[in-house]
């Protein structure tokens, strides 16, 4: 399958890496054309690894996963052209942190808004799956490293299609056993206002290698 | 020992009726001595307890639980009245949310503030423990009844003693078994920012009867 990564750091590396492992062509997105971070990923990633602009990015893939940092979310999805992301399933795993006021970071949006549902309104022919937010980069991809693989993800979204179709490919491709439908696009409220408990327990934890599972 | 509850409701009724089971005195305290609600739960709990207004129970209070909705936390304690609180552990269980936009509820303090933080400001010299705020009432004193109790709760607050007080307390009393303690009252910003994650969990299971477990 042909996977767009908009995003050069930690998490479109971690993303990139593993899609290639599975046999997937993965092209990395970021503002210009031969970035120095894309271009080390995919000479390092192998042959079915390249990169290019977000746009080359967005019009590559069959689906594309947002691994921005929140803050140029919304930038580079528009860099990446609706045109090129009509129609096409869009995995948002970026979180609305401000690091500008200091550490631990605040939410940008939040309570009555969400980043998942800011793209969503930005790009109405898009189908948006907030997802994989909630958990270090290292986890999204090998979940199996936390409790033998038996712990929690969410998706949420207005595409119900689309929701499953995502359910599956973490399934799948990435081993997620357990994974939740919370309901529409405002549900990525709630992924995403858990992010200050998650860096507290990464302080408490001393490791962001966690995460939670749901019990009845 | 002496404990006294602000509030009448779910969780002040659910938090009573368990101290009294386990011998402790309890009253529960309102906004005026013979609220409807607390007479009620008062003859019906038993002759270990007893009910009266916040004040009566502020005073009576060896430990005092914080069982109000969010937005009337801070008129039931400033009626409990600071001098009456001065030292004490106060148990804070309130969450900052707004009804008043319909449903689900959204929070009125958050992200760079938290109710516990505006608690402790405003009555410095008692000892606030934000905790069991992330669970339904009936899990805050039966965590048995979900997992076999193996599940995380937390405690956030400025005076160490006073977490590791409220720690012990919630084991040997209630029978919770992993109490993690997140860190200074700001931590509360991370365990009342989770209730939007919380009540779209109980919309997808259907019942408020889950917790997480932290795994690794």
């Amino acid at each position: 399958m042909k996977i767009g990564i908009l995003g050069t750091g930690m998490v479109g590396s971690a993303i990139g890496n593993k899609l290639v492992s599975l046999g997937h062509e993965v092209k990395m997105g970021s503002r210009t054309a031969n970035n120095e971070k894309a271009v080390a990923w995919a000479q390092g990633a192998g042959a079915k690894a390249s990169q290019g602009t977000f746009s080359d990015e967005a019009s590559f893939g069959e689906l594309v996963f947002v691994c921005t940092q929140g803050a140029g979310t919304l930038d580079a999805l528009h860099a990446a052209g609706a045109q090129n992301l009509k129609g096409k399933i869009l995995l948002d795993l970026s979180n609305p942190l401000d690091f500008s006021k200091g550490m631990p970071p605040t939410l940008f949006a939040g309570n009555t808004d969400s980043l998942g549902e800011r793209i969503q309104a930005a790009f109405p022919d898009t189908r948006v799956v907030k997802t994989l937010n909630t958990v270090a980069a290292d986890i999204m991809v090998n979940p199996g490293k936390v409790n033998g693989g038996d712990h929690d993800m969410f998706v949420s979204g207005n595409d119900t299609a689309a929701k499953a179709t995502v359910s599956e490919f973490l399934k799948t491709q990435f081993g997620w056993k357990n994974v939740h439908d919370l309901g529409d696009i405002t549900t990525a409220r709630g992924t995403e206002s858990y992010l200050p408990l998650w860096l507290r327990l990464w302080g408490t934890l001393k490791t962001p290698m966690f995460n939670v599972k749901i019990v009845r």
